[in-house]
């Protein structure tokens, strides 16, 4: 089991790296964020500094990607493939419940975790872009609450497939011919507003009874959910300050809802600037930071501005100061994106930036923390988060594969695991064991008066 | 390419084998079918045997399976498996037009091509059992001619989602910051009757431009559609007469549209019992067919019968001969069942078996032909299938995994090496290139006469 000291880090598997530009920087090859043999390398790479995870981000569309490396390949297959090259790490995926049925996913993320013996990690979005609905035919675009409530639903019947075959329903009598303990196969039966379910699913209890729930969304809506199914969660925060407010409201509301603090584990993004420096760490930000199409990064702020006045953001500004009324509107929560405008608006109110910093400042982690320093900041920086109630690990971003993925595993894990803050040998072999979850039961199986 | 006088060999995975008793034989072990290194053993043998391709069925709901070995990891994540394991054996998933998502099955198969470097195929299937549609909500189920007319959407659709970036698309100028040309990426914008995606595909083209499209449908709606779409058709005969009146059938369809006749592989379920005598082999089919239980294969008729009187199916009746009239309605060709029930007609009106050897008939292949036999008579009836318009190749069902398959790969396949009638090396690296067929040019860049 794991060490409560210790934390849990994942690797955020994307492209040629967090940072827009990692694609132009000079060891970028064509290609290589469609290919296999990438990922693989990074997972791998990974597994050997013991991390507990990778992860893919995952929007089912693409706009016109003229700056940017875009497109992406489906995260679950591509996770499939790095089970087959690694052992012990952990897998996780994101899926949207708006756009899948429960079904498909269930059986998806079961056959994950079949293949890799216990390594998958579904990381549960309700997908808040309006793009997304003209890819599967929706007239009409759901509003955050809908998506939640049909999210519930999902969730409950995923478990419910899951769970429809006990963990020992096959006998596997050979004398006796007889295969299957029929007692023992359960079908979901789930109709609700919005899912309907029947039957058994055409794989046996995925190895961790259930593939590791993980949740992203920091809307009110996504908030509650998380409490309630969230396993971990991913969140952006900039301040320690924000990330403990965060970190206590998710707890207090997981126990309100009578589950334990440990039950859910709270990793906000963290993309490293790593170098034997802090100047050394500057100038390799800022060699991406000029790689930057500022045309590229207006657009994300455009986009993040959605319904509101964003004329102000254009090249002819670059040198000017950001307005801070042009946020007026940031604090309205009302659906994800709306989270992450939150956090552009304090870094404009904090920092006073022209809006050429702005973008530099987005550039590398689109909104997470970027943090540019010697192996001893980077480390002394996850060791307060991690010891004043901020966080219980990190998603960390490198901002360019494999360098910057290197960079923090050769230089800065091991000094959290000098300080006893990250584990030196894998103490299990799944995601749950890595995270320190308790495998649930099969809801046929538990003691009626748990029911 | 490939030398036309050469058939194409796949490996049809499932389970412990094809006959329905082989998990009960010696050889079988626990949890082998639900474990990523069955199959990618399988396909590593199969590779270093040069065969064309692996292949899995799939139905995307379970029965309550107390006899038989049921349930079946997904089938993309699998082969996503078993690409990192491999580099040249072309990966064939079945995949159902009825309960996907277009959006979302156009990206597994992209991903799937791309992880592989372009062996992916998709056995499209529009799904006839009604116990799939309670999987996923549908209160009435699709009759066979509106599933085929939202099929014929859904591949028009996935075609336009693989073609929505063109070959060259992405420039990777890093010096000029432009990663990808906009005016090379092409909304499908695609709005039907049962389908609407107006958004670019995530990926970019697929490295065989599309996955091989495949089909298995033998309904009148499924062969229009097949001789439209399939560029190889996997299919059921007993006789050679069958095979031939349906593979000419196929190919005049295909002609008739524009097509070539070498554009649609048609290859036949062959389940070969292999051993140095005929004797030895039939004696490896008898051990397997006495392990059967007959409750299983009666229950397999009856769902067949659907809808029709199948009292007379009792284990009361195993030693009488079947009544052919009992199959009085196989002749209604009305959806895709009624096909494999037609085969079981024909076994009946011409062996006149007892209904114990009716069963065990049905038991090794599922309506596929069973063949019992020396190397050479393996070989020679596959020769005389492939050069008499009744096969341009076969789908070979191993009876038991993984002796059966040895069997055949290593004693069967050298002979047909030694004939001429197939490779002993690769002469290409994808699915496209074993199978002789030409990469589809992007409908955006054929000679505007063209489209």
């Amino acid at each position: 089991m794991s060490n409560p000291r210790q934390i849990s880090l994942n690797i955020f598997l994307y492209s040629f790296g967090h940072h827009e530009a990692s694609w132009r920087h000079p060891s970028s090859q064509p290609g290589a964020n469609y290919s296999a043999r990438h990922y693989q390398g990074i997972a791998q790479k990974a597994e050997a500094s013991k991390i507990d995870a990778v992860f893919f981000a995952d929007v089912p569309a693409a706009g016109v990607a003229e700056y940017s490396a875009g497109g992406q390949l489906e995260p679950i297959t591509t996770l499939a493939s790095i089970a087959a090259v690694t052992e012990k790490i952990g897998l996780i995926a994101t899926a949207s419940t708006t756009f899948y049925e429960p079904y498909n996913l269930a059986r998806l993320f079961s056959t994950l975790d079949h293949l890799s013996g216990g390594r998958a990690g579904w990381n549960i979005v309700t997908t808040g872009h309006e793009l997304v609905g003209r890819n599967f035919g929706f007239e009409v675009f759901p509003e955050v609450s809908e998506r939640y409530a049909r999210a519930s639903e999902f969730v409950d019947t995923t478990k419910l497939l899951w769970d429809s075959w006990e963990d020992d329903a096959i006998v596997f009598d050979k004398e006796n011919g007889r295969y299957a303990d029929a007692s023992k196969l359960h079908e979901p039966n789930f109709h609700g507003k919005y899912i309907n379910v029947d039957g058994l699913l055409t794989t046996p209890r995925p190895p961790q009874g259930h593939p590791v729930l993980i949740q992203a969304g920091a809307s009110n809506d996504g908030r509650a959910f998380a409490a309630k199914y969230a396993e971990a969660i991913f969140t952006a925060h900039q301040r320690i300050e924000d990330a403990q407010a965060f970190y206590n409201d998710i707890k207090a509301q997981a126990v309100a809802l009578g589950r334990s603090e440990d039950d859910v584990k709270i990793l906000p993004g963290l993309s490293p600037f790593v170098a034997a420096t802090e100047a050394e760490a500057q100038a390799k930000a800022r060699e991406l930071n000029e790689l930057t199409i500022p045309e590229y990064g207006l657009g994300l702020i455009r986009s993040n501005l959605a319904g509101q006045d964003d004329s102000w953001f254009t090249v002819d500004n670059l040198e000017e100061r950001v307005p801070l009324e042009l946020f007026a509107d940031a604090g309205d929560v009302t659906n994800n994106n709306r989270s992450r405008l939150q956090v552009i608006a304090g870094i404009v109110e904090r920092e006073q930036p022209t809006l050429r910093e702005l973008l530099h400042k987005l550039a590398g982690g689109r909104g997470h923390q970027v943090v540019a320093g010697t192996p001893e900041q980077i480390a002394d920086r996850i060791q307060v988060w991690a010891e004043n109630r901020a966080a219980d690990g990190f998603n960390v971003m490198p901002p360019l594969y494999p360098a910057g993925l290197d960079d923090f595993l050769d230089h800065v894990v091991p000094i959290l695991q000098q300080r006893g803050l990250f584990r030196t040998e894998y103490s299990g072999s799944t995601l749950r064991d890595h995270f320190g979850l308790k495998r649930p039961e099969n809801v046929h199986t538990r003691n009626s008066a748990l029911v």
